[in-house]
């Protein structure tokens, strides 16, 4: 076990793309550096936004975002939503976009399932604004849905590493949560 | 696309085991509500803990807790760290625990990756205290590494996913990161 510096190895994260209106538009940022912040209702989760992104000052403004979970098969959009800016490139243009309640988070149909979220605090950190959204409701493709829940292999998320800077893919089950453990109960 | 209420789809999660000196002993809680909140040096990262947690007292006083990332071989015991708690059972002893510079965050040299963090902030939510740490040294296995860095694929993490409430495997990968989209660009 060897010290090798404060490296994040808090990985792999669900790649995301974040939609917010900007300067009236909308328009859409690849985001990994995300979190759960509690568990419960009202539900907040956290997105972590370099301060140079376009998308910043639409979050500020409009007090509203989304977090869309793209599949596999939208990797290349998902990608390219990510080195590319809304300064200068239409990337909403990629997207059949839709609004919830909050009409100013916009939302992308080819994403099988979509969160808007109300902003509730955020963390300004020197070089980051972390944006703390309240889960305001879900949007599910019927096509990822099992009994009335998301099924994530249905999904089939993109997971980012930052080490391998890859996109990955989820596997196969490995055990039941709150029940594998079990077996080490005395 | 429907509404399915105000569901968190944010997943799947990296397991973790969240270590902490809680009345002068080490403990471990699995947590997977985990969130990166920004990417740089110092790098912040959040573990949202429910109050009614035996670890959280710790955190508070001594101001640190680590984020070990167990494998899947240590399946059984990191969903055991989830169901049983501190205040009754000895988690630490089914470990190999070892400390880095802080001395109050217990690691766990059977996890192949251990993060120590001191404590930066702390969100107070009425449910869950937030716990904002900023990483000040990483520990790996020789065993995951590659070319000086953590290869996740060796690592084997368990993922989380509330719906299915079941730990995931890392699948292959999709397609490299600031790269696969540059197609899109015209």
């Amino acid at each position: 076990m060897n010290p090798i510096g404060p490296v994040n190895a808090l990985y792999p994260m669900p790649t995301t793309l974040v939609g917010a209106t900007v300067d009236g538009k909308p328009n859409f940022l690849t985001v990994a550096h995300v979190g759960i912040l509690n568990h419960g209702t009202p539900q907040y989760l956290s997105i972590g936004l370099g301060k140079a992104h376009h998308s910043n000052a639409g979050i500020h403004e409009n007090r509203t975002f989304s977090i869309c979970m793209p599949s596999e098969d939208l990797l290349l959009e998902t990608d390219y939503c990510g080195i590319v800016s809304g300064r200068k490139t239409d990337k909403a243009a990629l997207f059949d976009i839709f609004y919830g309640t909050l009409k100013t988070a916009p939302m992308i149909r080819q994403c099988p399932v979509n969160m808007e979220l109300k902003l509730h605090d955020v963390l300004d950190y020197p070089t980051h604004d972390i944006f703390i959204g309240e889960l305001v409701e879900t949007y599910a493709d019927e096509s990822v849905m099992d009994g009335g829940k998301i099924d994530i292999a249905r999904l089939r998320p993109l997971l980012f590493d930052m080490a391998s800077a890859k996109y990955w893919r989820l596997g196969t089950t490995a055990g039941r949560c709150w029940n594998a453990g079990k077996s080490l109960k005395k």
